[in-house]
This record gives structure tokens, sequence and C-alpha cells, in this order.
């Protein structure tokens, strides 16, 4: 990772120190805890006015650019004025999750004991534990209750934890394309991107000098994959007659530099060199593992019985194209949630629609939100 | 690849020589090809009973086995007395197609030229050599029309290049689950399969001594993802409760010996180890391309000119949870070819789905081929 590539437009704050440290929900405890945070528009007297952003796998704090002068944001078409999420009226909280590298304490952090990268040494930390880190940012930010939970993918499975974690704090929540419980292809689909960094002969069991790149890169491309549909690569990509270069001359061989021949093998080379950098592989790791172990019933009975517990309205959304985690599961999460409610992206972009679809996405958000107030 | 593991139960014949070499679609020309074939039943004093199966990815030859003795086929529950294709009435031809490692010629054979195995000096070949290779093989043994050509994936590419490139001999084709040219998505996951190979640091561009065992395996676990659905791997491994064993010990970091935690995870690991034992690195890698080369508009105008130059009746098969070469392309290659008809196999298996539901499947190609006699 090229430390200079790393978004560190906001703020940082250190949550938890020797004194007291963070006890992981394995039991591991870490001696330091900074997390890297941003905010947009103002927090009323009350504390009331918040709402808390949980981003995905790669994300960052950096979910929305306050002015031209900053670097777009991952979610700039929801975050902003008369938006789903209406920073004229609400303080919208982002913050780097426990365990990435976008400035938030993780395996690519310097651990102050050593001085030198955690990388395997980091403790597992699991989606509670993200969640307990953000709810003690919101403390430091005098928050006192949140208008919404809101997240898709990775964040969505926060969202869930934050209902049930918190459920004082919360006054509703909004999970989008995400899982009660990592499914097994999921799992599978993570394992095949964890097997493509651990094979890169640069990762050496984690001491690498460099990142790992072509295993991140694959680890990246192989994801990517699962976020779109073949749908949608087919209505970006077209067949394409790479064919006939292919062909073009019988004596060349095009895997000697294996070149890539079709622009969708163009586009995911490109999707992968841009993460190596800008990420760090062990955190890629870490984070996949985090998601893996996500479990809604962990300690709480049965899924059925942990979703049904949550007291706070839930506006849970689809995508009808998500092969990754199929409308079906969000229809579930919404019929088991006593006051969920299902709402539907139609779109041919796969998972990824909840970056892309902002119309669809800014009027079901928006209009479940007035009915809150 | 360990070549005591390669079932090579079948015949062999040598169909080119120096003195009439086989020249392939690129121009390239290849002075040896040797295939590997199977036959079950008995050709008739006509040579018109004759069902030629064509196989997929890593398949080979051996789809069924005539026999207790003989090991299992790739379709046996398709292939025998009172079966789809039923031995009793059809002399049933299936041969490993050019470029595989199963016995006929390919990148893992010796080039007579040098005595060495070809590796990427092997000249890339397309589906349509595949099929020339195949007619060959169809003049050599007699016959002189095909009832039917049958194929799924990889095998129904090679059944439309047949009623393509061998009109008079076709009377019917039945390609499952595939594409009239490969799609985006496909090409995208294939390359991601390639490059799990190369990064492998004994892959030696192509130059390995033993198998690039670890890169082989992700491809093969890459590839299995796609070739099952999200709720497939949820049906066969639930959600699992390998979190518990994961926080088990916070103090135990799972990534350092890397031992799968989840059922899907060690059943990918077997996938992807049992597939190494059984073949090539660099003939994966030709077979992907030839894959993603596959576009039966090539010198053909368009995709609808080709497929509804089509006389042959063709069933046109579709699994309803493929997400690979999904139903609508099936219904689409059926819709365009003149006389074409469309069928679905209901399963939630996903593209695999073709080597698992027999009864559906044994009843809808029995039917056709009924009414095409």
């Amino acid at each position: 990772m090229n430390t200079e590539n790393i978004l560190t437009t906001g703020k940082r704050t250190i949550l938890f120190t020797q004194d007291k440290p963070f006890v992981l929900e394995s039991g591991a405890s870490l001696p330091f805890v900074e997390v890297e945070y941003e905010t947009l528009g103002t927090l009323n007297a009350e504390g009331t006015n918040a709402v808390l952003i949980c981003h995905a796998l790669t994300g960052s704090a950096h979910a929305a650019a306050a002015s031209n002068q900053e670097p777009p944001g991952w979610w700039d078409g929801a975050i902003g004025p008369g938006k789903a999420i209406d920073t004229s009226r609400y303080f919208v909280i982002c913050s780097n999750f426990l365990g990435s590298c976008y400035g938030t304490t993780g395996p690519a952090s310097i651990n102050p004991a050593t001085q030198r990268e955690y990388r395997l040494t980091f403790p597992q930390m699991s989606v509670r534990d993200m969640v307990h880190v953000q709810h003690a940012l919101m403390d430091s930010l005098g928050v006192k209750s949140l208008v919404t939970v809101i997240g898709g993918s990775l964040g969505g499975m926060q969202v869930l934890e934050w209902a049930l974690l918190y459920p004082a704090m919360v006054r509703s929540i909004i999970p989008i394309a995400t899982g009660a419980q990592h499914s097994a292809w999921g799992i599978g689909l993570n394992e095949t991107a964890r097997l493509a960094i651990m094979n890169d002969s640069a990762w050496k069991n984690g001491e690498y000098i460099d990142q790992p790149l072509r295993g991140l890169a694959l680890a990246r491309m192989i994801a990517m994959i699962s976020y779109r549909s073949a749908a949608s690569f087919q209505e970006r990509f077209g067949y394409e007659s790479g064919t006939d270069q292919m062909f073009r001359d019988g004596t060349l061989n095009p895997f000697v530099h294996h070149s890539p021949l079709f622009e969708v093998e163009r586009y995911l080379h490109y999707q992968g060199v841009k993460l190596v950098d800008r990420f760090d592989a062990a955190a890629y790791i870490y984070i996949s593992r985090a998601l893996d172990g996500h479990d809604v019933s962990r300690g709480r009975v049965s899924v059925t019985e942990a979703l049904s517990s949550i007291k706070a309205p839930a506006l849970c959304i689809g995508i009808d194209s998500d092969i990754l985690y199929p409308k079906e599961d969000q229809q579930q999460i919404a019929a088991a949630i006593p006051r969920g409610e299902y709402a539907e992206i139609h779109s041919r972009h796969g998972h990824d629609a909840f970056l892309i679809e902002y119309d669809q996405l800014n009027r079901m958000v928006n209009s479940f939100l007035e009915r809150q107030t």
C-alpha cells in the first residue's frame, strides 16, 4: 500500500489506551485504538440528529466530499442536501472500522509494543467489535441517539449489529444488500480471495516488505466478479470481438506476455491494480474473515430470535440482480424484524447497485426517514 | 499432473500426421494429432445411429462407465439403457477435445519436433478446432450422420459449432447451459483463474517442472463458485457456526497456518486439490482461452444470422439457477434457431445442475429424441 494514496481527509481520535484497552469479542485486547472519522452537518444540542454510515470491505470514512476541494467520497450520490442522507438536517458520521487501513487501528498499524506493523499478530476482530468501537466514537462526539444507522454489504452487517448491541440508541436502521449471517457462497468466495493473496510469493506469511501486489489485485478481481452480475458485465462490455485479435496470428501466443485481450479483462486488471495502490493485504484478509464470522445468532439462540428482538423500524433494501446477497435474504430479514419493511432496487448492476442507483435509493430512504419523525 | 491419475480407459487414434497436418482456425498447424475417445453401443451398418457427446472444461472422453469394472464416468446418469442417451439404441461417442490433457493432443503433450511438452508453444485452439478434430474422428469411425450432438457448458459450445460447421451430418442438437458467444462475466472469471495459475511461482511462465499446484487448485476453486449458486451452497453447507471456533481463542490467529474454518472452505480446498491431481495447468489456460474465444458470429455476420442458419431441430436446455450461463441466454438461442425449442431444468444447484438433475434431463432429452425419429 502506498500510504500517500490513503484518503485521510478525516479527523482522528484515540478511543482506547493502555489504561482502558479495547477488549475484543474473542477476548483479546488492544492497548491502543485510534479511529479515523468524518462528519458532515451539525449535531443539535440534544445530540439526537445524528446518522451513522457504515462502510463496506474496502471503504473508508470518506463517504462524501464536503466540498469540491476534497476527493470524491464513496457515497456522494446518497449524502448531501436533499439526498437520502440530508446533511442540512442530520449530523452525518462515517468512521473507518476497526481492522481497516484508512486511519483506524488494524493489521497495517504499528503495534506500540513492538514498533512494527501488527500484520498477523493483530487479533481477529468481528463485526461486533467494529460496532463497539463506533459506539465509543459516538460517545466521544456527544451523540445521544441515532436517527438511523445505514450501510450496504459489510456495512449492512454492522447496521444489524448496531440494532442488537445498542437498541436504546438506535431509532431506525437501514441495512442494504447484506446478510444476517454470512453465506456459504460468500465465505467460499472470500476464501479464494485470501488464497490469491497467500499464494503470492511476496506475501511471505504476512512478513511482506512490499505488498503482495499480484495476489491482492487478484483478490480484488475475484471480488469484483461477485459484485456484478453477468447481465451487468454484458451491458457494459457486450460481446467482444477480441477473438479476431486472438486468432490474428497463429504463431502469436497470447499467454507468453499475457496481455489481456478483452475489455472486461482490462477492466478487472485496472480494478485490481487500483486497489493494490490503496489497500493492505493483511487488512484485506482480516476484514474478509470478519465478514465470514458475521452471524447475528451467535450467543442469541437463533437468527429469527435475534432479528425479532429488534424494536427499531427497519428499511431492508434488496437488489434484484444481487448474486452475493440475494434479495430473498433481505426479504427474510425484513420479515423477521417486527417493524421491518422491504424495498427493492431494480438494477442490472448486481450487488454494486447500492453504489450506483441513487435515484431509487434516495427515494426509498427519504420516504422511510420521513415516516420516522 | 500425476499421469497415473489420468483416466485413459479409452482408445486412441492418430488422425493427423506430418503428411496431413491439422490446420487450426488461427492458421497454425499441428503435425500430429492423436485423439482419445470412448464408444458405447454398436454402430449400425448405415453408420447413422451415432450420438456424439461433447465434454466441458475439465472433462474427458470417459462420459460413462461401460461396466462396474471401470471408474465412474462424468455423465453416467444420462447415458445407458433407458436413459437420455440410450446405449441400446445408439452408438455413443465421446472424445477428449483438442487441447485437453486426457489423451488427446494438447499443451501437455510431447511436441514430436522437440521431444518436450508443448506447453506455451502449443497453438491456441478454438472451439471450432475441437469440432473439426471430432469430425475427423467420426470419419475414421465410419459415422455417416449423427442422431444428435449433445453437451453442456463448453460442451454446448461445441454442439452449436457442429450444427454450423457440419450441417449435413447433424440431424439434431442439444446444447445445454451454454452460450452463443462467451459472456463478459465468464471471460472475467476465466481471467481470474488464469492469473491464479500464473501468479504461482511454480508456474515459471509455463516452464514448470512440477504443476503449479496452489495456482491450479485456486483456479478450480474460483470456477467451482460460479458452477454453483449461493442457494446451492446454502443448501449444502447451511449457515455454519464455525464462528465459534473462529473466536474460540483470542490469541489464536487462524491465518498463520490457514486451516479452513468452514465446511464450504474445506469443500473448495478438496475440489481444488482433486483437480490438481488430474489436470495440467497449461491445458487449463488454453481451454479457458478457447472458451473466451467462442463466438458463433465470427466470420458469420452476427449471432442471429448464424443461429438462424441452423436447420437441425435444437433442444436448448437452460437451468433456472445458473449464474454462469443464465437461462435467458438459452431462451434466446432457442428463439434464434428456426426449429429450436427451450426446456428448463429446475434446480438450486446452478450451472452444475446438468451433471446432477438426471430425472429432468433424461425426461426432456428422451421426449425430444423420440420426436426426431
